[in-house]
């Protein structure tokens, strides 16, 4: 992996770059649309490139659980079997784990940190590693720094993630800290696995963690910065904390990050988020959002590439509307003439063709956003 | 409406035609592929074009309960809500009527035709209409001859149904010459309704009823002949009596339907049923199978164009088939690459994407053939 900074702006930490990965080049800031179970849900690989993406992310967790890695394996790799030739950035599973073992039913109570007794959620972290069940079949499974990075491998993206503890929130400092030791310990065996079994055509990045406490977010920026991995991603900033708080973990990490560095803001993918994110120096995106929007009918709309609005085309105001989504939107469903009265009509009947226009919109403002982005830097 | 035909075959009654309707012009023999909700299930107005296709047929049952054909009429009709230019036949609702209808809860006892007490469904029919239950709340509606000719002239569609009655199967002789008697009722209301109000973009077809009886067919296709319809549908060949008997009604109305007339057999889309009724002078099809199918993964493959298999890609078998779905296929899927592992984890794994790639196989397929068919006579 290259990552060359082309332009930075004088008043903001904001720069352009170029990330060389193995299969080929991304222009950044970029955002990755989530390609969860082996597809950005509704949308080919052909569309995606024609609307102008060079970096998806796939979902280790749901991968790993079905059709398997070795499936894939054998398959000839992710970008053979998703028919997909540009760069791919895996995940780790962890966040997958965290988050949907938290809705799970609680199996036994013990103590939390505040020494009271708590439900555990079905997922079970010990410096090992973390157990959980799948969320398919209910079937036991163990993932550990090293696993996971051996199912990236045999993935075979161009950028694999090491495993990290999602720390809830809100967490008291106490167990935020001692969730950064785990990520910290975790990090570390990565680190030390990668460089045993280092693939040459696969980028490791590490994850700092910290939850909303300052202290913490600089021990971690430092720590996984200690450990040279070839980018630097910050997860925990789109668990809920609120705007305010993100951008507040922003405007901390932002200065203390190294430079040379692609820098990887997890989960976020509000626009307004982004152009925030941005000036704070970062780099690469990712979020559910635009497909998660679109599959039930919410469609962003901008006039000044500034400010933001959803619009939720179920909405009874939209039943006669004639117009496009957005005007002079540039988009599949846009530039064809689909009506929001129509795209509304159909997510509201339950047609699959409703959330595939909604979106198609979602993702091509997104990147033209970036594009825009690009562009003012 | 204008019906032309091209040519004929010698040893057969196939004939290569050209319709022209309100919307522009559809050679024949065509598929119509169906848009129950307002969409083809998944597929664009483009993509259906790019696949070749110049008629669609729409629902009037699914349209009127949602969004109404007021609400439609309003954004300019059935065309330009969709953002489809080209010609679409409407069904009278019928169908969708009865056959939802069926599945539904039975309200009264009553006696049937053999004096046994039956269980009636939720569909109530007299000789006025056929009053209904909405799949969607529950809520009463009302169709008549008349109604559904009101319905599909604010939906502004190129070709109009007449109101049939669907004779289950299977149906005693007595209960089919009752059934029959009712449709043909119906389609003389729906003839001095179209007489005063006639739209001249739209042309009307009338519907041969009969079940498996072939006197019935004969007094049908009489009755219907002398109502001047501008088309002649047959109806209630698809109904599960199987294709033997689905082949002798088709053989014997061939000869009976007016030569100068657009022939459709509705319902019927398997390619070897399309090939074997265009045989017999059959001009128009419609099937919800290759969106139906694709939608659970199942596909359709042939080598010689004669003979078609059907594949299910969710089976163990294609885990590891890297191959397209089918060798030399000009679809999207297959021209792009997907391979059937890839299309099968996708269908599994509920992805839309996969749905997607499946439907359009199928949809290329059929077109595919009605071309192949066209050249050949």
């Amino acid at each position: 992996m290259k990552f060359s900074i082309i332009k930075k702006t004088p008043n903001s930490l904001a720069r352009r770059g170029l990330l060389q990965l193995a299969h080929g080049k991304v222009q950044t800031p970029a955002f990755m649309p989530c390609a969860t179970g082996g597809a950005v849900k509704g949308i080919s690989a052909e569309e995606l490139q024609s609307l102008g993406y060079e970096l998806i992310l796939a979902n280790t967790y749901h991968l790993y659980l079905r059709p398997g890695e070795k499936e894939i394996r054998k398959l000839g790799g992710l970008n053979k079997f998703m028919n997909w030739p540009k760069p791919i950035l895996t995940d780790s599973g962890g966040y997958q784990v965290f988050s949907l073992g938290k809705n799970w039913r609680a199996l036994n109570p013990r103590p939390n940190y505040s020494g009271e007794m708590a439900f555990a959620s079905l997922v079970e972290v010990n410096s090992e590693g973390v157990w959980f069940k799948s969320h398919l079949d209910g079937s036991k499974h163990f993932f550990s720094p090293e696993k996971v990075l051996a199912i990236q491998n045999d993935l075979g993206s161009d950028i694999a993630m090491v495993l990290d503890e999602c720390t809830e929130f809100p967490a008291t400092f106490e167990r935020a800290r001692e969730s950064l030791a785990m990520t910290h310990h975790w990090a570390k065996r990565s680190r030390e696995y990668w460089q045993r079994f280092k693939n040459p055509r696969q980028a490791l990045f590490g994850i700092i963690q910290g939850s909303t406490y300052k202290n913490l977010r600089e021990i971690s920026a430092k720590y996984i910065a200690s450990l040279d991995f070839d980018g630097l991603a910050v997860g925990g900033v789109s668990v809920g904390e609120g705007k305010t708080k993100m951008y507040k973990v922003m405007r901390w990490l932002g200065p203390w990050l190294d430079k040379d560095k692609p820098h990887y803001l997890m989960g976020v993918g509000e626009p307004e988020d982004i152009m925030e994110a941005v000036k704070r120096g970062f780099d690469l995106f990712d979020c559910v959002l635009p497909t998660r929007l679109g599959r039930h009918g919410t469609v962003w709309v901008t006039t000044n590439w500034q400010k933001f609005r959803r619009l939720d085309l179920r909405q009874a105001q939209y039943r006669q509307d004639k117009k496009v989504i957005m005007k002079d939107c540039g988009c599949p469903a846009c530039s064809s003439g689909y009506s929001r009265a129509y795209i509304g009509h159909l997510v509201k009947a339950k047609e699959m063709l409703g959330m595939r226009l909604a979106s198609l919109h979602n993702l091509w403002l997104i990147n033209e956003l970036m594009k825009k982005i690009r562009q003012s830097i």
